[in-house]
């Protein structure tokens, strides 16, 4: 998707993906290694009644939805952060991620040179449980 | 660290830890394949001057740290959100990043059997330059 093509009021249903316990147990061995995502048997016995994924990870696939949908052919140039991010629920394993993007503000800097986009992520479990919900700023380079 | 110890006003220096071209690209390759972050070619030519990390994966190590340093051996159960993420400068390979954190507040809620603090967490390159600075929610476990 190009910069122009991303307008304020937009929503883009980014698309969806399943995680895996496998995963959850990699990616937090490496980052998040904290009992409750690596640890099936004690967390099964726990107040989270099971393994849930770091938060990290529930971004990254968000991110990675995004990308797929919205960034991979666009001018994107990255971002300088967030505005807000709240896990509302634990992401647990088998659960398919949706991720909706609504399109806050979408403006060009001063110069003219770079396209700014702010947007709200969403990410919903087949369940319809909301378990990401993050406010970005965006970049995108403009000739 | 336990919750106890967790105390507003405290200084906590989470260690460091250096980060590889490889890790970068095997990152992004998965969650986030934008060419800044996965084709050291393009990157170099380009306004970044060489490849730059995820932003998540920049978050990722920063956990990764809190947990070493001070979540590992807590009563630590979660976190609900981040209400401020900034991600100030690139990371680049070979980058030695160091965390940060600053106690905000820690208090315990209201029918006691919830530790809750805020704090700020900053990582800073070899270079003494910020790349990240968040302020996070954590939670833990009282009996």
């Amino acid at each position: 998707m190009r910069f122009e093509e991303i307008k304020a009021g937009a929503v883009i249903e980014g698309g969806r993906r399943t995680v895996t316990e496998a995963e959850i147990i990699e990616f937090a061995s490496r980052y998040d290694p904290q009992w409750f995502h690596t640890d099936p048997i004690r967390a099964r016995d726990s107040r989270w009644n099971g393994l849930i994924a770091s938060g990290w990870l529930t971004c990254s696939i968000a991110m990675e939805l995004a990308v797929k949908s919205v960034l991979a052919d666009s001018e994107s140039i990255g971002s300088p952060g967030i505005e807000q991010l709240k896990w509302l629920n634990p992401v647990r394993p088998g659960d398919e991620l949706a991720l909706r993007i609504e399109v806050m503000e979408s403006r060009t800097s001063r110069s003219g040179s770079v396209g700014i986009v702010k947007w709200r992520w969403i990410l919903t479990t087949q369940a319809g449980v909301a378990v990401l919900d993050l406010i970005a700023t965006s970049l995108f380079q403009r000739e």
